[in-house]
């Protein structure tokens, strides 16, 4: 790995008391090159712009996939990262996908724990506080063909990333607008994913509702994602998530709630949703709670869904009675070492440059 | 405008007897950038890099559309470009359904012209030669959210294109991967839709088969596009194309092919195209021919359809029985000033700069 050192680092002006989640971004991030069939040398370096034509195939033609990822300090001042094997699994099932190289493991969790341990006080300390980490690939060569690039770039930028506390929001059951196809890319972290949900949620926006949950496209009667969350929904007191599938993305919180939940002896069904059999429960009363979970803010509950122009509202329940804030309070001291891990989940990251 | 010339062209190393398409770019390249809700002044600048970091939006969230024209010389070294308010009116579409701002008709248009003007040298003489030229947008704000970006850039490119003849190919018939979903962006030349079709596309080739021709995602029973391209079916004298819809691009090409057609009393029905009719077609010999429309080759006849692992063959007809091959010539004549333009598609660039 080639290490070079920023000469003008930032960090002095980072307040970790007052930033935008998002908009600021450590000093340093990790590129890797591909060309001639084979990735280059791992460079970590001072954040910053390289050199791009319009020409560059990643905004022609879309080739472009990412990655979510915390890293988090505890009180003695470690760092952990959280299941990092899973963020280099999935971006790769996306990059093939895509039709682009896969990452090597030393390039994604090397690149991954040098930038994490060079930029780590640029790690807020407190409760829910974390760094948010953004591996990407994206096409590079300079083409105007509409064919797969023979040029790319691997890089990881980061920020740092307040209190994972959302409000709870309203969300619109989509009755028209999709954000997966059968035979599509829906789960994939791919770029053109985003994009494609933007305006159908910007419409949703109007309509008094935060996010839209995502159905099937061809009949809208089953539950897909939630914004750019998997999505929960407990019954009574079983829980429900959609299978994955190759139009739902396996979510590294998803898989993390399924197995918490597990381990707590709450009932929990991996099975396709229903819209009907969602509104059937509503009517009934034993609709308890609707979740969307994501590594951006682990949970997201919703206080109401909107379906066939009707806003039909939900419990909101206390921490002691919901499984929704109990599963996420268990996550979120599992990742920032309040708690035991017995899955051994939590990777440190050594100080070592 | 602000126009700002190269002082080191390139234009005396261009070989218009041998080059390659799509990797060598003309000396000028128009970019307009986007902040704060409005587009700023049109630049024609010298083609060549611009900072970007990669935590550029438009690769990471994929907002990036495109559209793809052509300039053509006569043998009077009159330059031409074709039904540019077409493409114009398309780039807002896609934008619009990617929650991207609108680009003003003087931007596009007026830069446009500027570009093919001032670098009219690289406009090959010389039949079915021309100017590829990619107007693009896409998101340059530097942000980890996953929401609309803030800051947009509009570009213009341009390379040499050699002759539009293609060799017929064969294609297969999607039984699996799908490129549109209801109620998604296929009708959008967005970026991500292209990057989504290229690994189900070198599946094909790995097949045998140059493209694949698009089936709706639910049954895959209905013809959608060809490729990158629309898709157009003989049977007997009678041609249909599918009509455009959400998943479907709505062609330059292929609106100039049935405006041709029409104007030449060769029937022509827009519906829906069954896999079924087409099969039975080739099994009772009425099916004559197949082939795909756009701009970058005008049209690739297919010599063999694949379809439940059976390559059924095509007709090859010569020029004068074929109906793709004759549209083909009469647009091709129209657009290099070969023929008359009784619809008022050419737009003669006029020296300016």
């Amino acid at each position: 790995m080639i290490i070079q050192k920023s000469t003008a680092p930032r960090i002095s002006e980072f307040d970790p008391e007052n930033f935008s989640f998002g908009n600021m971004f450590t000093d340093h991030m990790v590129i890797c090159e591909y060309e001639d069939g084979k990735w280059g040398e791992v460079k970590l370096m001072p954040y910053g712009p390289l050199p791009f034509t319009p020409a560059m195939m990643g905004v022609n033609y879309g080739q472009a996939c990412f990655e979510g990822m915390k890293a988090y300090k505890d009180k003695d001042s470690q760092v952990f990262i959280f299941r990092p094997e899973k963020n280099f699994s999935r971006i790769n099932k996306s990059a093939s996908r895509l039709a682009m190289p896969e990452i090597p493991a030393e390039v994604f969790l090397e690149g991954l724990k040098a930038l994490v341990d060079l930029d780590r006080d640029w790690i807020p300390y407190g409760e829910g506080n974390s760094l948010y980490i953004r591996p990407l690939i994206f096409a590079t060569e300079e083409a105007l063909k509409a064919r797969i690039s023979n040029k790319y770039m691997f890089a990881i930028v980061a920020t740092p990333a307040k209190s994972y506390y959302s409000a709870p929001v309203s969300v619109k059951i989509s009755d028209y607008y999709s954000r997966a196809a059968n035979g599509g890319v829906g789960f994939a972290k791919a770029a053109g994913n985003y994009a494609a949900s933007f305006y159908p949620t910007q419409l949703a926006n109007e309509e008094g509702y935060e996010q839209i949950i995502w159905t099937d496209d061809s009949t809208h009667e089953y539950f897909e994602e939630s914004g750019t969350m998997n999505v929960f929904v407990r019954i009574n007191d079983t829980i429900y998530t959609p299978p994955t599938s190759e139009k739902i993305l396996d979510g590294v919180t998803r898989d993390s709630f399924i197995q918490l939940a597990n381990k707590r002896g709450i009932e929990l069904k991996v099975e396709p949703i229903s819209v009907k059999s969602v509104i059937e429960a509503h009517k009934n009363g034993t609709l308890k709670e609707i979740w969307g979970v994501g590594t951006a803010v682990v949970t997201t509950v919703f206080k109401a869904i909107g379906y066939q122009g009707e806003k039909l509202e939900l419990p909101q329940l206390p921490l002691e009675e919901s499984f929704a804030l109990t599963l996420q309070k268990d996550l979120v001291d599992l990742q920032t070492n309040v708690a035991e891990d017995p899955f051994g989940w939590r990777v440190l990251v050594e100080k070592s440059i």
